[in-house]
């Protein structure tokens, strides 16, 4: 059996880098083995330990013949992670349209012209939806972002589904959840405080809490996210009956939940290192996102995510604790 | 008082022409005189008869700086209504692209770069929805389009609601129904034959339809349709909380509707002028339409449109009959 070549945009960023690794070290995807990795990011990715053959190209997708020199690889498998996070996006408007919707525009016509059909996996958000919404976000819900973020990962769906209509590319776009918890350091990011209030009590740091406790959120672990992944290069894409946005399923929780979750697995004292200090910004951004979605869909196509929020805890203990200054700090 | 300058791009299409009728008529919007009318479409626009200075410009939005051209008006209103239709967007690929998405968001740039925030009304169309849905279709549907013309205009609705939240424009997006009775001759669009069978027997000649009667779909006069966009020109936009996408109101009748309709107005030896003829090839793209909308936002709004058949056909034999050989063939 012919192996795959399998290429992932955006290879640096904290889902990347655990995808490479994960494919790394079971190299089989989509039921066939993985013959050769590329990872591509505008900063240097790092090649994980592998018999995997791995090349690691530095390079902006921005810029004019990039995507074309991606697309000349003929990858079977593309990941598109690469992205202008939510508040670089909104800070900085002109990058965050030219990397996210001009360039990802550019790149599926670079894969067009190359003619080779890949699997087209696209990170996208559930920044696409925007406040006000029903409790349980349905299937069938409108996008309407509130930030340029998701308004560009909303266009970024509509390319895909449109190539792979039109039989260009063989593409599907996964809402992802927030990823909880991100490894490394808090970030810039409104949703930064969601991993924060683990992350830091579970390396004995102090973190603030900038909400109330009763903010309800979206969440799934890192692994989840590489499992969606990963799911989604091997799934049969008539499934889709057209509609290749997903919405993936996901945990959704309080943050009291959260620290009820911390306290039982580390204890007391760890909980109590997180110190609230309301921040009206932030509380004000995160009222506008979802809380829960029914991600029925999703359920029906094979995703899964975590259903308890220890067993997220639990997972970053396992995979991230202590290696916390290998992570990268990108976070949408 | 000073008079608003209005810039109509696509001013010689169907829509175009009689917009541009409407306010050389009547000229006064959004509770202003107009003051001057510019023109422009890639074939040139007719200046109505009116007393309002009119510039009458012939170009392609899609070649550069053409969008920097039309900016550098600094109109007060602009109505964006050019578009590569439904059909001819759907065989030719990148000609769609180009002009329904690059050309578009380079204009959006340009405006944003003149720095005069004009209320910028875009025609966006019921093609960014696809089947299955509901039968009657709520305002918070999500948008799977089933043609490119239709990702194309989703792209452009997200493109105005990010301008306009950053304040770079002041934009809505109109969603408009299939507009019946066009004017014209019959043309290539699958949509062509809703309007031909009132529009050719109230002519004398025969017409053909391609569909069984008991296809429903939706409609707004011409008539009612330049209503919506001057009645957007005028509107509060603070009233569509950050959601400037807004379903247009139709009318939701069945082609034996439209038939009754037509032979109580004409008589039976009109309405005998209609053969069926069936097209399996429109009849399976029509079925993938939509059927009816709630439309109630649009209510809320202040829009409207008609609600009996009859009064559609009544406004055709007003505003068109006798004069079809004025009238365009553009069609979406």
């Amino acid at each position: 059996m012919t192996g795959s070549r399998v290429l992932i945009l955006g290879a640096a960023g904290m889902v990347g880098r655990k995808l490479a690794e994960r494919l790394a070290g079971a190299p089989q995807l989509a039921g066939r083995p993985v013959k050769e990795l590329i990872l591509h990011d505008i900063v240097a990715p790092t090649a994980p330990r592998s018999t995997v053959s791995t090349t690691c190209l530095t390079g902006n997708l921005a810029i004019e013949g990039e995507a074309e020199r991606l697309a000349s690889f003929r990858a079977d498998i593309v990941f598109h992670l690469a992205a202008i996070v939510s508040g670089e996006a909104e800070r900085d408007f002109d990058l965050g349209w030219n990397v996210n919707c001009r360039a990802m525009h550019r790149l599926l016509e670079a894969i067009r012209a190359a003619a080779n059909r890949p699997r087209f996996i696209f990170s996208s958000s559930i920044a696409v939806f925007g406040a006000p919404f029903p409790d349980e976000i349905p299937d069938e819900f409108h996008c309407t972002p509130l930030t340029s973020y998701g308004a560009q990962k909303a266009i970024g769906e509509l390319l895909v589904a449109d190539f792979s209509r039109k039989g260009l590319v063989d593409g599907i776009s996964l809402r992802l959840p927030t990823v909880c918890v991100r490894p490394g350091k808090a970030n810039l990011a409104a949703s930064s405080f969601f991993s924060g209030i683990i992350r830091e009590p579970l390396n004995g740091q102090e973190a603030i809490l900038p909400v109330s406790e009763n903010v309800r959120h979206w969440f799934a672990s890192p692994k989840s996210t590489v499992g969606f992944l990963v799911h989604a290069a091997g799934l049969d894409l008539d499934l889709l009956k057209g509609r290749p946005s997903v919405t993936m399923p996901g945990l959704s929780c309080t943050v009291a939940d959260q620290i009820a979750a911390l306290r039982e697995i580390a204890g007391d004292k760890v909980a109590r290192l997180i110190r609230h200090q309301p921040d009206e910004t932030i509380d004000r951004i995160v009222r506008t996102w979802p809380q829960a979605f029914q991600a029925r869909r999703a359920a029906e196509l094979g995703f899964a995510a975590e259903t308890d929020f220890r067993d997220i805890i639990h997972i970053y203990m396992k995979e991230d604790l202590g290696r916390a200054s290998h992570a990268g700090q990108k976070s949408a």
